[in-house]
């Protein structure tokens, strides 16, 4: 038999707040632990641009970074373009694994939705690559990320050692609070939330009026189970997400609907 | 006993390819059968947009046509800022039913992730509102939509007798044959499958690499009772879609990952 190290893990490394983001570089230095390391981040930030894919422009990487186990890229694209391009032109190759973030501001109840953290995770999840997303309960540039190193970790080597269940990826949200508070790690659902929009309208200086979009979370279910429950508990919450979005309970009811057309 | 007509349902449409796709007329045209009409679409195609939502600038809306009972906008963002914009600055009010379409393309299997037409149905249904997305797969602005009148029509019937159980729209894909071809409605659940990217790799007059995002769709699942089944045997595929993304099945190997950390 031979002596020889197993070999280290390659992982991928983007987010959604840009390649300047905090939470992107805590996140790098967490998953230098583990492996080698590739980031493939947005130049700037793309906040709430979810799936977006990017079609009607050419895309452009710069490579800003390149050392023995760890380089570094940004791109003119969304988070999900950042994991295409990571995977086809950079790699050429599937990583072992890619994570998301760390996030500045939640993704747990329906902000999945809206996320270009979670959109990234959930592209490397069709390719058939493990991959979480992790945020921190802070939407601010200067949110304090000391209290997650251990939590990512044991999330991370979790992943790693156990694999995940084929389609399925994980949300990671982490309260902000110190690290004192948080009392562990919950494996919940997806609450039922929604965002009650308001549109603040203004006039421009054309007489021509502008809309910003603005507007306040509801929770309408912190059921315990629920990611909304273990957060305002001061519990991690991690959630497994699925890419099959087909409503399973519903499909008996509506397939007794009538719908025949006449010739 | 009054003798008064039962109320016109108020139907709030959109779509991803924009204003003047043929695909978001032919549901104009079909929508104003059943009920009040509001228009609000993207003012340019926002193809695989997803579930994007504009927070960087601000949104205008431009109102093109008004007459009793029908009313025409476009604005500058997404799909899903254009079913907020509807809801909040136009209508200021829930319409009784959301549909998005027709698309030109299809949204079947995964598709489902990256489109913009299904981002606003989803979005519709985070607001409690019964919403459909249609699309034909056919990706040309000339396609033909001669085929799928009756089918739009007796699934909005369905939809506005029935109602939808909470949390769940449908994702309704039509093939692309003519209308004798067609053989009838499935309810399905969504087929695996994932497009396979590559980047076409250009240089730029000024020596820089730039890409372009291509990519064949490999469909790795088209067994019976999904929808890849359904439409390449020339039925309409209805999958129920829902919004909570939790894979259920998953939760309970994942709790029993070894996730404590030390104090």
């Amino acid at each position: 038999m031979q002596d020889k190290e197993p070999q280290r893990p390659f992982i991928l490394v983007t987010n959604d707040d840009g390649i300047h983001a905090p939470g992107l570089r805590k996140l790098i230095d967490l998953m230098r632990e583990f492996g080698d390391v590739v980031v493939v981040a947005p130049d700037k930030p793309q906040s709430g641009m979810a799936h977006a894919i990017t079609v009607s422009v050419p895309l452009r990487l710069r490579k800003i970074h390149e050392e023995e186990g760890y380089s570094e890229y940004s791109c003119n694209g969304t988070p999900v373009d950042s994991v295409k391009l990571g995977e086809k032109v950079i790699l050429r190759k599937r990583p072992d694994l890619v994570v998301s973030g760390i996030n500045h501001g939640s993704n747990a109840s329906i902000n999945i939705v809206y996320s270009g953290t979670m959109a990234a995770v959930i592209e490397a999840t069709i390719d058939g690559i493990p991959a979480i997303g992790f945020s921190l309960l802070d939407y601010s540039h200067k949110a304090d990320f000391s209290a997650v190193d251990d939590y990512v970790r044991v999330i991370t080597r979790n992943v790693l050692e156990n694999g995940l269940p084929e389609g399925v990826c994980l949300n990671v949200n982490i309260p902000a609070v110190s690290r004192e508070v948080i009392r562990g790690i919950k494996v919940c659902r997806q609450s039922r939330g929604r965002w009650d929009e308001e549109f603040e309208e203004r006039l421009d200086p054309h007489s021509r009026y502008y809309y910003w979009l603005t507007g306040v979370f509801l929770n309408g279910d912190a059921a315990r189970g629920s990611d909304a429950w273990a957060l305002s508990n001061n519990y991690i919450s991690v959630v497994p997400v699925q890419i099959d979005f087909t409503a399973y309970k519903a499909l008996a009811a509506i397939k007794k609907w009538k719908m025949d057309v006449q010739e």
